[in-house]
């Protein structure tokens, strides 16, 4: 499989809500470096770590047969040179549910690596419903870039 | 006040802890950058941004009075120049209760700002308790350095 190249970590993150829409395993791990050091903790979760244990944990929330979509608020970047670091509220909705779940907050750290910007952390916590009286989704703001 | 300057983001990290220890409002916030980009999940909580937030949050938590000692485990790091993430298992020990709580699984962000390294997120979130038959803190592996 040819293997996408992401130009910036923005581009990695679509990358990886478009792989959790679509339940698509080998898009998702295509988004994540090549790395041991790679780690995701799913909500409630304890902490994977490396890339078998990350693919074997999206393997089984994938064959879980639910199809999801996601709604992204709030969305807040630190950028620096070689990492970048989003921090993004996830509404999402299962289909054949009427309303979204309760918020998750998300972050997401991505590194720059010889073959583009890859994802190397996503720690996902339930969040408390939000009282935000602004129920539309908000553009991210411009990230902060460290150069 | 005078306020410290970390040369490293570990040195950062361990006045983070230390300023949760002793409950001291002036030594946390002077581990984080004075940055409205900064932001905290507190376990199970919502996303707090923004320096004075962040502040209001920790100062009810130190309200609180809990004596507390943590003890960190598997810590895993990716440093870059300008950012370093770093990942870390806390076990909570309230004074006068016989035993750690449930772990917490932590994504510290550090920043290298002019003023030397300083914590710009901080994500924690309950995890399920181990079944690791290693009862003894783990060292640091070595940081992975991108340069």
């Amino acid at each position: 499989m040819k293997k996408a190249l992401f130009a910036t970590s923005q581009d990695a993150e679509a990358a990886f809500y478009e792989a959790l829409t679509k339940s698509d395993l080998d898009a998702m791990m295509a988004v994540w470096a090549d790395d041991d050091d790679i780690y995701c903790v799913h909500p409630n979760g304890a902490r994977v770590s490396g890339v078998e244990r990350v693919r074997e944990s999206w393997r089984k929330i994938f064959a879980g047969g639910q199809t999801l979509r996601f709604q992204l608020r709030e969305q807040q970047n630190v950028q620096g040179m070689m990492l970048s670091v989003h921090s993004v509220y996830e509404y999402i909705t299962v289909a054949n549910e009427p309303r979204p779940r309760g918020p998750v907050v998300a972050t997401n750290v991505y590194l720059r690596t010889e073959r583009g910007w890859r994802m190397v952390a996503h720690h996902a916590s339930p969040a408390p419903a939000t009282t935000s009286a602004d129920p539309e989704p908000r553009r991210a703001a411009s990230p902060k870039t460290l150069h």
